[in-house]
């Protein structure tokens, strides 16, 4: 085997993302994440082991359904308080060279006019290193705080996303021709204005006439990431997205899922390898697996329970604080509870499911798989997941900051370089060109490119 | 006299700002003003200097009232391309200690459930040293590309910016109480939920129920900025400002601003000095006023007068295009132009304000004075300004970056120390300890300590 692993580490700007309790623990330092140095740290760090990015999830809300309310996400630190991504970025860039870095941002918190700015700020700032995961669902306490009563349906939340994408394309790719920018210091012209269109954006959700606020960034549309798992959230990355986050919860349904996904790619008029698709997963690795599954027997010590099933709970939208903790899920006459047994069972079939085993499967990595041991045998492991599902690569998550990541730079990265299976440096230019080697910008087949040829670009 | 003067660096995330047509000048670097390094260095000098802030302007849109098209703004740089300010500061802040940071942003571009984040979020990443100037007018090529067909009145606007402020009050002053954060590892506690609080809002523009998201931030509330000049703006900025920006043409045209603002605040129940008041004003200073004069010949030769009329068309809505280069203004019977000959005639009654002298005026400086000289000149007229108009300091633009600003922390700021009226080093603590040195935090009277009793905090 010689495709090279997709190595991105997921974190989110808060005490605790998908290991929750875990801020207790006496060398975790994710409790500074209000510090900038903390982050910068974190971005050498990952650099040093040549990840290709750093992908920071968001949420706008809190995760209120346990126990029906905000108490059990506030008391362990479940995501909440959670502070803005964007902003950490740019410090991490002016310390790194090569580190690419996804952000999270709803298409429902903000008018796509002042968004397509804010992206290419980054982009210029980033020198190309910007990747964008457009969310388009959210927590319900979100919508509420910004006066979405009455919610769009699933499919117009779509329709408007998918608007909100043409008007960033048209604003990033269409308004400012290539050779628009003079910067002639002679005739004194900084950009030709007959090289800079207004969009003239007229669609059911947005009306945009004007020109973008910012001159083209290396990469004018960022990298385009993606998690949707419905239907219509796979048609929607199928067409748009580059890069694709999953999480399945064993290797038949991810091999399954990747090949969905580069059929949907195929059937939007795109190549099947136009898309990566990264697994979310949790590493715990070190010298050797004894060493290994001590530290992951110390890190449940701190794990917790009822921060595990808040998450459950937010996710799926049960309440899993009316079960108990010997509760078999499995006899619960609920149809949604059936469901998500399911999907557990799928990750382990020789369990019953109770309650406290959910509690405990969540409670390190959320609803991704774990793999634990020493390099050689985390390197196997992640060498199979690749051969048997034919996934590009892996969102690892943290499980004590920055511990987890580091422990992968020093012992996984370079199993995984000898090996032959991780690059030894980081290719030139800007994120994309480093993840597929095509330039800086987007091509054909993608979709922009025909909403270049409309606009006579 | 004794009095401290305040001294803010006047910024824009663009390659011009106040002096359009210096990027062309050999020695100008705002060009680089999408590479993170360059505000890092920019940073570092005004901190070199003791510079108690730099102030970040924005527009959202572009100037497009000269000839009725956006053309002369792109083709001359005036303030467009132009990039999100927010982006840049945490990255600056992580290179400083002590300067303050003011961002710009607008109540009408994002809802204030977000907005509050991202100030907690900035204050946060700063370490207390966040400040926020309250936009609540725009161009309104900007509102038309936000979908906003029917502008708001000018007094809705203004009452649609009360209720937003104080929903941001409410989120950051009331939300999370004085011991809410526990961070306790033992009991695994980190936050107290019964202390954690959703803020009820349910006003004629938003209904936010819910919590804020960031727990509180070293300032809570960001330094309040402002720069209203109507007499709606006036109250608004009365009631919740601590820095107000001017650009008085004149002494005596500031000395009565001052004198209505410090008037307006006693009147809303705030002392006198509990606004500062800062003028916008460029200062070209050298080693001698030969060399000063000189530098600002060279500056001259750069400059673009059309650019100059851009600005002006844009802040006055009139279009200056339709005007030749020897049009003496006092002679078109406009009251729109009467009242600009009016404002001019105030800074200098001895000329006649044809089209070409207002370009003049304008392109160095855009529309407040400029004060050319050696440092001992210059310090000269900065304490006569103080003193004769009790001003609190000044926001000062520049004009080729970042000389401008190099030669005030070189040449300027150790003039000012020797003479007792600039200080040696900073305080400690937050940029509103280091402004005020009452503490991190807004006090009575200032209206969130109303705010704060009726939450019961």
């Amino acid at each position: 085997m010689s495709k090279q692993i997709r190595l991105n580490a997921f974190a989110m700007n808060s005490v605790g993302h998908l290991a929750p309790g875990l801020w207790r623990h006496p060398r975790d330092q994710s409790t500074r994440y209000t510090d900038i140095h903390y982050w910068i740290e974190l971005a050498k760090t990952l650099e040093r082991g040549c990840i290709d990015g750093l992908f920071i999830a968001d949420v706008l809300g809190v995760y209120d359904v346990y126990g029906a309310s905000a108490d059990a996400a506030l008391s362990n630190a479940v995501q909440v308080p959670v502070n803005d991504p964007l902003q950490l970025v740019p410090a991490m860039a002016a310390a790194t060279r090569h580190l690419g870095f996804g952000v999270t941002a709803s298409v429902s918190f903000e008018h796509p006019f002042p968004f397509a700015r804010r992206m290419s700020t980054l982009d210029h700032l980033t020198q190309g290193r910007a990747g964008w995961n457009i969310v388009t669902s959210y927590l319900s306490s979100g919508a509420r705080n910004l006066g979405h009563h009455d919610q769009l349906s699933h499919d117009q939340r779509y329709a408007m996303a998918e608007e909100y994408l043409q008007v960033c394309y048209k604003l990033w790719e269409t308004s400012w021709e290539a050779d628009a920018l003079r910067v002639d210091r002679d005739s004194g012209v900084y950009a030709d204005p007959q090289k800079v269109h207004g969009i003239d954006h007229e669609g059911t959700y947005f009306k945009v006439p004007g020109l973008h606020l910012s001159e083209p960034s290396p990469q004018r549309t960022p990298v385009i990431y993606q998690a949707g798992a419905s239907t219509r959230g796979r048609a929607f990355a199928a067409a748009n997205a580059e890069c694709v986050f999953v999480a399945a919860p064993s290797k038949p349904v991810l091999k399954k899922q990747v090949a969905e996904l580069r059929a949907a790619a195929v059937a939007a008029g795109r190549g099947a390898n136009d898309i990566l698709v990264l697994e979310q997963l949790t590493v715990i690795v070190a010298p050797t697996d004894e060493a290994a599954l001590g530290l992951l027997r110390e890190y449940r010590e701190y794990a917790s329970p009822r921060g595990a099933l808040t998450l459950m709970s937010g996710w799926t939208g049960i309440d899993f604080a009316q079960y108990s903790a010997d509760q078999v899920l499995r006899e619960v006459p609920s149809e949604a509870i059936q469901s998500v047994v399911e999907a557990f069972t799928r990750a382990d079939p020789t369990r019953t499911w109770s309650t406290a085993e959910i509690a405990d499967y969540c409670a390190i990595g959320g609803d991704g798989p774990v793999l634990v041991g020493s390099a050689q045998t985390v390197a196997d492991q992640l060498q199979e997941w690749v051969e048997d599902t034919d996934v590009d690569g892996f969102n690892l998550a943290s499980v004590v900051a920055p511990e987890t990541f580091a422990a992968v730079v020093d012992l996984l990265v370079p199993e995984l370089q000898r090996r032959g299976l991780f690059k030894r440096e980081y290719a030139e230019g800007s994120l994309r060109n480093k993840l597929f080697g095509h330039g800086d910008q987007l091509r054909a087949p993608h979709p922009v490119a025909r909403l270049r040829a409309e606009a006579g670009r």
